[in-house]
């Protein structure tokens, strides 16, 4: 029998996915929606996995939300049809949405604006399919979405309702701003917000006789610490599976919850600068800035990745750093600032199981 | 026949080339090296494409550099053997150069530290394979190399033209700090920082009796405005292939002469925050922060993707902002802050010659 393979023998920079942190992750954000009565719809923009999917749904199939139409088709290739495509949707992008819907999707689109609203009822009709729409609600975010007294709601309710290529499903919002917050009570408030203006805008649409039977919210931190979640039907939190510094910032999660690393080599050494060399840099845990640094150096104090070039993280933070612990060619772990950019720069999980031995290779979708 | 297909018919996010502005570029280049008396050896970490590689030796193979094992196996599969790998080697990765050099790779390594010379030595006897080394010069961008009266640099010199399974080729240095620039005069002055850095050290290593054929420099600020290049004998620069906002903030080109850009559809109006959404964000234009924003809208005075989120690119920099010239569905195209950033994200080119007609479509080497 040939010996397993270990961390120590993947070519760097290698992904590596701990399957029982992620397990952890998984079970926990599972109980949460059950615990708060909704369905839990998760995000797949970060893992870009079936295998990470189905173990979100404790090994079944279930309702996902995916970002790009490339997930849409490989999640649906590998058995999971009920998806909302979580981004404003845009005429040119609805052939290839009917399309997997011919194909069995049940694919549900959001929009806040009325001509592609119009758009989405009359080139559904025109392709053969119904569409099922979602208003798209902004909670505070300031990204997509019209606030929820905002008559546009109602109108691109009509427009929907009232289109033989669309059905309305409901109205669906994004707690961007819960990623300013700064610990649980700020993320708490917020939650409340997100849930408020979400269940508001269902109210208006259902006060003007509209069907609202979807009310959708979700982020990792607002799914994490909301206190009640009365009048939502779904939530769609995604980076919850991996975790990463991020999310460990804002009290979200601690460092042992975060399922991802990024294995790299020691290439060189700068004593006068005191720096240690990797051979990951811009492209191998790409470049968040929303933490200072790059990532950080798993199980060694406060060593991070504190620049890159393109193929090189210069290593800072210990003075003298101990270079005789990393010669050239050691090995280090980095964990990611934001997990949902680091992994997008692999094709592939290197899985492991609590240790350092590669248990599995999990393939991940790319692109758009 | 078929109607030709345009730019306007591509999904969006899409990554397109213009092969008018690239092959000027290409050209531009080939003439200085020729004027400087020196071979060109273009690094393809930023195009990562056999096509651009052929075009940037005016139709037929030549010596390349690459940054990963990944970009070294691509290009020997489509007939580049001579190939320089730019990136400090770890032992590890021994094993996996050996056999592309196996395959008739001619692939020269660079290393800064005694032990891996040691390590190439020994380990290139034992896989078969005679590795060229050169030893890697820092001539002032603190990130690999050592300084040219560095008495590890004989030593390693020593080691190399000593062992059974290495070769000494010479030396390399890349002069990064001419990113920090602030126009030609300073970046002329690190040019010849860099080339008397190198000769010094290539006369080092011929004092003691070493042979030094190859003295290799290369940046694209550099090589766009050194004025000689005296006992130099190649130039690696990579990125002057596509230029990108960054090369024209610091004087390298003109925001015409920049190649590739993103093309994005408009998929949301935010009038009360005056900006519009995009669905080229973090992943689809890449996080490179090297200027404020991430990018700007070709042909469209001062607008500029101001932040990012995952899959959204917010659009601001008018006041008020041309809404109407914009409805959802119209199509922009993204200047990139750093080409090989935002290159890296694609697999593929979408390929025009100066218009908007899609002529070809060329693919991409990803990963390491």
């Amino acid at each position: 029998m040939a010996d397993p393979m270990r961390i120590a023998d993947l070519p760097t920079p290698s992904l590596i996915l701990d399957r029982r942190v992620l397990d952890a992750n998984l079970t926990r954000m599972r109980d949460r929606a059950a615990g708060l009565g909704v369905t839990l719809r998760p995000h797949l923009k970060t893992a870009k996995s079936d295998r990470v999917a189905r173990l979100a749904h404790a090994g079944e199939s279930g309702p996902i939300t995916v970002s790009t139409l490339a997930e849409a088709a490989y999640f649906l290739d590998r058995g999971f049809a009920d998806m909302t495509y979580a981004v404003g949707v845009t005429p040119d992008k609805l052939p290839a949405l009917a399309a997997l819907t011919a194909r069995g999707a049940s694919l549900g689109l959001i929009t806040d604006d009325p001509e592609a609203a119009r758009a989405i009822g009359v080139r559904g009709a025109e392709l053969g399919v119904v569409f099922p729409v979602h208003v798209e609600v902004d909670s505070g975010s300031g990204r997509g979405g019209l606030a929820p007294d905002d008559p546009a709601l109602v109108e691109i309710g009509r427009i929907v309702d009232g289109a033989p290529g669309a059905s309305l499903r409901g109205v669906l919002t994004h707690a961007g701003m819960s990623y300013q917050c700064d610990g649980p009570a700020a993320i708490r408030a917020v939650a409340e917000r997100e849930r408020a203006d979400a269940v508001a805008a269902a109210e208006a649409l259902r006060a003007a006789g509209l069907p609202c039977p979807v009310v959708s919210v979700g982020s990792t931190p607002t799914a994490t610490f909301a206190e009640r979640l009365d009048g939502v039907t779904e939530m769609r939190p995604g980076v919850y599976m991996f975790m990463d510094l991020f999310q460990a910032g804002i009290g979200v999660c601690g460092e042992d919850d975060i399922a991802v690393s990024v294995v790299a080599s020691v290439v060189g050494h700068k004593p006068a600068a005191n720096r240690l060399l990797i051979d990951a840099g811009a492209l191998a845990l790409s470049q968040d800035s929303s933490l200072a640094g790059y990532g950080r150096i798993a199980a060694a104090g406060d060593l991070q990745v504190a620049s890159v070039h393109q193929e090189h993280g210069f290593v800072e933070g210990a003075s003298p750093l101990p270079f005789d612990r990393y010669p050239v060619g050691a090995r280090v772990r980095v964990l990611p600032n934001h997990a949902c950019m680091t992994a997008a720069m692999y094709d592939r999980y290197y899985v492991v199981d609590g240790g350092d031995e590669v248990v599995d290779e999990w393939d991940r979708c790319r692109g758009w």
